[in-house]
C-alpha cells in the first residue's frame, strides 16, 4: 500500500516553523507495519495544491494531507478536494451545533466557517480545535484531509486514521519497531554497547536517537508475519535491557519527568526543589505531569544571593567563602528547601547557565546538584556543554534522573 | 525563479528523525528574495528519485537536494544525477588527496568512494564531513546536490549555493517578507482587521501563524526590483501597526520572554514571581534570556497551600473563604512576594492547569494573574482552554504581556 503525505502551509517553506508532522505520521504508521513512501511540502496557493494533490493521488493509495483547513484567507485546501472528489461545499448543522456548544452562540463568521464542510464525505471530529478533518474516497484511491496543528491532528491520526489504514494493510511484509530511552550514557558509548548486543538476533536493526543527555535505541524488523515479528524484537529487547539496566527509564515517548512522577507518587514522599541555574524548569517540567501536587510542595527559584540567604537561608559567609555556586551551597540549598518545604525530599541545583558569567576556575556549564533526605545529604558536580538553554535543559535532566536513582535504591532496599 | 528542494533519506520518512533542513534553507532563502515553490522528501530508492527529480526538474528552475551522498549502500543520488545530467562517475586525484590529507593515507574503501564524482561537473568542498556536494546545469536548469547533515549543509549552503541562487534570481521579481508578532488577540480577529488593512497596498499579501495566545502577521510581497519591494512592504509595516499599535511585541523570531527582559532591564526595575498552576514555567522562560538575573529575584512556585500560607504568607482565612484559585489569593500572593523578595514589582498567578481539579463553579483554565509594583495591585481573570501543557503556557503569555503592558504605561508616563 503506497502512502504519501502532504503538508501543506507557506510557514512551511518559509522556514518559520519546522515540520514535525512528517516524524510523527512517519513513525505512528511504522507502528503498524506501514511506511511513507513520500512527502512534500506545498504553499496556500489552490493551483498548485491542486495539480500535486492529483498527482499524489494517481501515484498512491492513501495520500494525506495535513494544514490548510483553518478559516483564515490563506487556506486553500478543502475547495481543491472539493473539486478534485467533485463535491459540493454545504452548512453542516451538526457541526455548527457543536461548535456553538464550545464556542458559544455568537460564533464568528470564521469559525463558522469550519460548519460549511464538503457533502456526502466522512467527517473526522478535531476535539481540540475548529476545523474537522475529511475522508474522501475515490477511483483514484483514498484522501484524508486533517488540521495542521500538531495538538489537532494527532488525537484525530491516532484515533481514526491510524486504525483505519492498518485494516486496510493488513496484508503484506510485517514491520515492527520498539524504542528504550536511556539516560546519562553518551551516544557513542550506547552504540558500541549496541553493536556487541545486537549480531546475535538476526533481522533485528537498532537506530540511536541523541537527545539531550538522553539516548533513544530503536530496536525494527521487517518480517513475515505479526507473530515473528514480535518474537524478533522482544528478544532484541530483553538483550538491550540486560546490557543497560537501570540506565533504560522508559519506552517510546514517555519522558523522564512523567516516569520520576509516577515513582514520586508510589514512593508516597514529598519534594520541594531550589532552583538557580535551572530557573524553574525542573519544576516546570514535574509540574507538566497530571496530579504533581500530590508529591511537590513547591520550589525556590533563588536567583540572587539575597533570596538564596534571606528567603533559603545559606549563610552569608558559605556564599562569600565558596561561591553562589559551589558544593557547599547546593547542600545548603537543598537541605534549607527540605526543612522550610516540609517535604520528605529536598533537591537543589547551582551552576553557570553562560554565555556570561564563567571563569577559568567556573567556566560555563558547571552545574552542581544536591539531594536530601534528612538522614543523608549528597551532591554531584557536573560540566555540560551547549548554549544557555541547553545546560539549563541537561541540567534538568540530569537532577531528575538524581530523583529517579534515589527511588530505585529506595524500592530495592524496602523489597 | 521556482526552486524546489528535495530532501533523501529513509529516515525521514520513518519518522527517526525531525527535517530541520527544510525550515533552514527555506528561511535562508527568504534573506535573498527567493523562496521554496514546494519541497519534497523521499525514501533512498533509486527509480524513485529519478522520477522525482526528472518531474522537479522540469517544472523548476532550480533543484536542491540533501542527502544520499553517503558512502553506504543506500545511497543512490550521485547515480541518479549522472542519469539524469548524462555523466560518467570517476575518481577525482585532488578530491582522494584532501581526503587523505584530513584522514590519514589508509583511508576506508567507503571514504575513498567519496572521491568518485561526476565528470565535468562542479564540486562544492565539505570542509566538516567526506562527501562532496555538486552543482549540476542542463537544458532543464540547475541541480543542487548537498550532504544531508546540517553541519556539513549549512557552511556550503551558505558559502556557494546561497550566493549563486541570489546573483541568479537578481533579474526576475523580487520577494521581500516582515513577519510582526502580535499577543492577546484572537487569530480571528487579527483576519477580519487584516482585511481592512491589507487592500489598500497593492501586491502585498499577508498570511497568518496562530501560536499560543499569540498570531504572527506575516506581509510579503513580489515586485520587480528590491526597493520597489522594501517600499510596499514598509507602507503595509506602517498600517498594520497603526492598527494593531502595542499589540504587536515583535518582529520575526523574538520571543515574549525576550521583548519582556529587555524593558525590564531599560526600566531598572527589579520582579520577583508567585507561580502556582504554572509550575515555574514563567521563571524559566525568563530565565532562558541571557542576563535575567539583573532583574529577576527569584520565584516561589507555591504548588501546596502550606507553602502559600507559611512561606509568601497568604492567611489561612483567605485560602479558606475565597479557594486558592483566588482573585484574592493571587493579589496577596502578588504583594507578599514583591515584599518578600525584596524587589520593585511582584508577579502571581493561581489557576486550575487540569486535565483534573475544575468544577463547575471553578472550570478548567480558570486562571488569575496579579500584579503589583507597591502603590497598586491589579488583576485580571483569564479562562483558557487546552490541555495542561497549553493551559500552563498560554498562562505564561498573559503573564508576560501583563508585565510588558505595565512597562510600556509607565514608560509613556515617564515620557
Amino acid at each position: 500500500m503506497r502512502i504519501e503525505l502532504i503538508t501543506i502551509g507557506d510557514e512551511l517553506l518559509l522556514g518559520q516553523i519546522i515540520n514535525t508532522n512528517v516524524a510523527y505520521i512517519g513513525g505512528k504508521l511504522g507502528k503498524v507495519g506501514l511506511r511513507l513512501a513520500a512527502q512534500m511540502s506545498l504553499p496556500d496557493e489552490e493551483a498548485e495544491l491542486e495539480r500535486f494533490l492529483r498527482e499524489a493521488l494517481e501515484r498512491s493509495d492513501v495520500v494525506i494531507t495535513t494544514g490548510g483547513l483553518g478559516p483564515t484567507v490563506d487556506d486553500a485546501t478543502k475547495a481543491v478536494f472539493c473539486s478534485i472528489f467533485g463535491k459540493k461545499l454545504s452548512l453542516k448543522g451538526e457541526i455548527l451545533d457543536d461548535l456553538k456548544r464550545r464556542y458559544g452562540e455568537n460564533l464568528s463568521e470564521a469559525v463558522r466557517s469550519q460548519a460549511v464542510v464538503p457533502e456526502e464525505t466522512e467527517i473526522i471530529e478535531n476535539k481540540a480545535g475548529t476545523a474537522p478533518g475529511f475522508i474522501f474516497t475515490g477511483e483514484d484511491g483514498m484522501a484524508v484531509a486533517l488540521p495542521g496543528p500538531p495538538r489537532e491532528l494527532r488525537p484525530m491520526f491516532e484515533e481514526i486514521v491510524l486504525p483505519r489504514l492498518g485494516r486496510l494493510a493488513a496484508s503484506g511484509g510485517f514491520f515492527l519497531e520498539k524504542t528504550l530511552r536511556t539516560v546519562a550514557i553518551r551516544e557513542a558509548d550506547v552504540d558500541r554497547r549496541m553493536r556487541q548486543v545486537i549480531p546475535d538476533v538476526e533481522g533485528v536493526q537498532y537506530g540511536l536517537m541523541a537527545r539531550p543527555y538522553q539516548v533513544d535505541i530503536r530496536l525494527s524488523c521487517v518480517t513475515e508475519g505479526k507473530e515473528r515479528a514480535e518474537a524478533l524484537i522482544s528478544e532484541a529487547e530483553r538483550r538491550v535491557r540486560d546490557e543497560f539496566g537501570e540506565s533504560i527509564f522508559g519506552e517510546a515517548d514517555q519522558k523522564l519527568e512523567a516516569v520520576v512522577g509516577q515513582m514520586l507518587r508510589q514512593s508516597g514522599l514529598s519534594i520541594s526543589l531550589a532552583e538557580s541555574c535551572t530557573g524553574g524548569l525542573i519544576s516546570s517540567r514535574l509540574t507538566d505531569i497530571s496530579g504533581s501536587s500530590d508529591y511537590l510542595r513547591g520550589t525556590m527559584v533563588v536567583y540572587s544571593n539575597q533570596w538564596k540567604q534571606e528567603l533559603l537561608g545559606v549563610p552569608e559567609e558559605v556564599l562569600m567563602q565558596h561561591g553562589a555556586v559551589s558544593e557547599q551551597t547546593a547542600r545548603l540549598m537543598a537541605e534549607n528547601v527540605r526543612g522550610k518545604g516540609r517535604s520528605d525530599i529536598g533537591l537543589a541545583i547551582t551552576g553557570i547557565a553562560g554565555p556570561t558569567g564563567g571563569t577559568s576556575e567556573k567556566p560555563v556549564g558547571l552545574v552542581y546538584i544536591a539531594f536530601s533526605d534528612g538522614e543523608e545529604t549528597f551532591s554531584k558536580k557536573f560540566s555540560f556543554v551547549g548554549d544557555r538553554e541547553m545546560v539549563k535543559f541537561r541540567s534538568s535532566q540530569a537532577a531528575l534522573e538524581m530523583i529517579r536513582r534515589y527511588l530505585l535504591a529506595r524500592k530495592k532496599g524496602a523489597d
